[in-house]
């Protein structure tokens, strides 16, 4: 019988094909297996479109690699699409016979529009933010460009440029040098050119970018410690240094990976066109596109989704790792509570961050009680969350290895800015300490006050002197955050 | 309302009051909290046995810490026992009016045998081993020797010395000399006397430790890097040691924590009278007492088991972590029918460890595919594996996070001889690339062949064409094979 949990999504791209089979298990979405082959099936075109032999028999070889695998899913579950390359190729309909042969499963091929959707879809079951979003996603023979808000996409297009067709008519000396750039650049205008007015009428909130070359960057920013919002100041220094490295096989840059490299500074030339002509700030990084876009498309409970999708991870994982929800929830509602002490603005930017944290701060007792912190960190830091970005996933880790004693400084970090960080970090613990009984609904009456850095947290006196362990603990607390130089003194009040 | 997946052990003992809150989730016992305070009830005993008025409110003041904690969980569910210095303080019932009061919930004081069983029990349940074994706990004030098989406890005794009491007696002017050594050895010898006959004649096939003393011995030994099989020999080397350092405050032994130090020498020569009056050959550590005794009594579905603990650990973390039961117990078949082509001996040795990793060996996947067999090394690594010694779970740490490509050599372990632990680092990786299909009952037609040290594994040829993608690894695993020097060829055969 085929295992009815998995399911799977193929995608026979211009410059590779992928395979992604994943188990749907405890509400999550697992990864079982990623089989990538680069088929190069646009380079086997020729001036006609005409998809060469040579070109559809490294297509079916790596088709009767997927078949095998594809045995075991349930044909329902099962989603194989096909992109430009065949969108174009004269003689698509002899490759997809064949091909359907081998594979033992329709192919579908997809008309930019769709395949535009569909990356939208994958963009918003993983990718959080509120209001209007442009999603840029550059292929290897077309770039997708939509706005949609939620899961709802209102503005789709599919230009016929991409980052291996581009490589090969712009830099097909493999020279790096500004004269090719410069070209490249002048040429993707050109593409954006006849959409550009719509897209700037419609306008947007925030810009996610979905693509490799886009993941390159982010790596890139990574390695040499940026924060990950990408400017256009970042790619105008990359291009740079991309002239200064010459020639395409000396391509060297910092946190650039060899698999990557190829088709990089084509992909970089396409990027800086867009945020020329469309004035884009910054971009972040999407948390999927196509393929997820497949994969959430046909899991049952996945429908379009309005709900946060950080909200949704953090619940996924409590679910996931069994966690005790009444006390998450019981010390993430503790921390609120606290949290209203800030200002209106400190309270917008770290309550979502907060509320996460608490939710999960017991994820690491999973792996062992001791240790537990680390643990913890261990599998925030190394998990798929679709939702947040980076640096919030390292940031709630951090949070995370930090939230019993003993009290360490934050490393450095984007997610919030440094004052926002401590408080965020200051108010878990507390609430941990606090929120640490067991029985429910249980009311923890205790007030925050800050008042020029100084935090003053009161709590009711008979209270207290039922709680000693917390008493105790608080006492330790105090002292901890005043000796980092973080003032906070513990009052009683009368009931 | 009281959370009822919660359970609380609390031990009231002669050096320190521990209590012990965990959650019994999906059938595993996870550890909420640990709370344990040095109360030092035993120093608090005058001549005539009367516990001062200074240690009872020692006592009582850690139990109102225990109290705040305990009022979270139904009364069914908490067990508190008192032991050697509650069973001989004459004003014992003073004492245990007031705790009642303060921590809301009865004590019981258990008479020795009821805590030798309770530690056998403790011990049953979180330590593997056939036949009859003999248990050793060196507490504060008594000890106990308990042989059992099982589950079922065959001879209890509980001897009036402790590594506390014995401090006080043999070395109160603190020094660490031989005479203190050889007055205290001579002491504990005399008090075995009396029941050493009865445990010679019942006799045992293993021995383990379940006490500070043994987990002390254990922490050094991994320290310095050495097996972890307690030994006269080594006993001996570490009461030179401690003979060299002089005094008790100046004891430093790599691998010896400060919180464990002050009772280590007595506890030291009380195991090395039991070593040489009972002749025993080697000892590890035992992974519960008696606290474990009590909780698991509890649990509803943890009644006398019969069943091995490490298959029960394997389970629960493979129910814990939602594996692909399916998958991981066909992954573990092909293992079993790879096995059979090594001798009686390799296979008897190698199976155990074999099957368990088989069957976690997708764990890592739980926190990413990206890395998942560091993530499944971590997670074994660190997590509670009752049944399974120290060494051996090194061992399944390593082999999972070798069970995918790059093929790494195994560092130095102790749980398996050299040529066996590679045997079975082989048969896990061809097992999970033979087992790679998901649709169940799989026959898998794959037979191996070993012959002074060449390994051929023989493969129907029409399921090898049928499975392109697992002909394509198994060759690229022989070349791995064969460059460590372990030469393995793959031939096909007719049907």
């Amino acid at each position: 019988m085929a295992s009815s949990s998995l399911y799977a999504a193929i995608d026979l791209g211009s410059n590779s094909f992928h395979m992604w089979l994943v188990r749907h298990v405890a509400g999550r979405v697992q990864t079982v297996a990623k089989i990538k082959r680069k088929v190069r099936l646009a380079s086997g075109l020729d001036q006609n479109n005409v998809l060469s032999e040579a070109a559809i028999e490294r297509g079916l070889a790596c088709l009767a690699l997927f078949a095998e695998r594809l045995q075991d899913i349930p044909t329902e579950h099962i989603r194989v699409v096909g992109t430009a390359t065949l969108r174009v190729a004269v003689n698509a309909a002899d490759f997809l016979v064949r091909a359907k042969q081998v594979l033992g499963h329709d192919i579908q091929v997809i008309d930019g529009e769709q395949e535009a959707a569909t990356i939208y879809q994958g963009v918003a079951y993983t990718t959080s933010g509120h209001g209007k979003r442009l999603v840029v996603d550059i292929g290897g023979a077309s770039t997708e460009l939509i706005i949609g808000e939620q899961t709802q996409a209102k503005l789709l297009n599919s230009l016929k440029m991409g980052c291996v067709t581009w490589l090969e008519r712009y830099f097909s000396d493999r020279c790096l040098n500004a004269s090719n750039f410069d070209t490249a650049i002048a040429a993707a205008k050109t593409m954006l050119a006849p959409v550009e007015a719509d897209y700037l009428n419609l306008g947007w909130d925030l810009c996610v970018g979905a693509s490799g070359t886009v993941q390159a960057l982010q790596e890139i920013m990574m390695a040499q410690g940026m924060d990950e919002q990408i400017t256009l100041d970042k790619l105008y220094r990359l291009k740079q240094l991309a002239i200064e490295n010459g020639r395409l096989e000396e391509l060297d840059i910092d946190g650039l990976t060899l698999e990557r490299a190829l088709v990089f500074p084509s992909g970089l030339a396409i990027l800086i066109a867009i945020f020329e002509r469309f004035a884009i700030h910054s971009m972040t990084l999407a948390g999927g596109a196509l393929r997820e876009g497949l994969i959430y498309g046909m899991l049952p409970d996945a429908k379009p989704q309005n709900e946060d999708n950080c909200e949704r991870t953090i619940h996924q994982l409590m679910t996931h790792y069994c966690l005790d929800n009444a006390h998450a929830n019981h010390v993430a509602g503790v921390a609120s509570q606290l949290l209203h002490a800030l200002s209106e603005a400190d309270q917008q930017a770290i309550a979502p961050l907060l509320t996460s944290a608490a939710r999960v701060h017991e994820i690491g007792m999973t792996i062992n009680f001791k240790g537990a912190n680390q643990h913890g960190a261990y599998i925030i830091r190394h998990s798929d969350m679709p939702g947040f970005s980076r640096s919030q996933q390292d940031f709630l880790a951090q949070l995370l290895a930090r939230c019993h004693e003993p009290l360490q400084p934050l490393d450095c970090q984007h997610a919030l800015p440094p004052q926002q960080a401590i408080f965020c970090l200051r108010l878990l613990r507390l609430s941990v300490i606090l929120g640490q009984r067991r029985t429910y609904p249980q009311s923890v009456p205790a007030q925050l006050c800050c008042e020029q850095g100084n935090w003053q947290l009161t709590i009711a006196q008979t209270w207290l002197n039922q709680h000693p362990l917390i008493a105790f603990e608080l006492q330790q607390e105090a002292v901890r955050h005043s000796d980092m130089g973080w003032p906070l003194s513990i009052c009683t009040s009368a009931d």
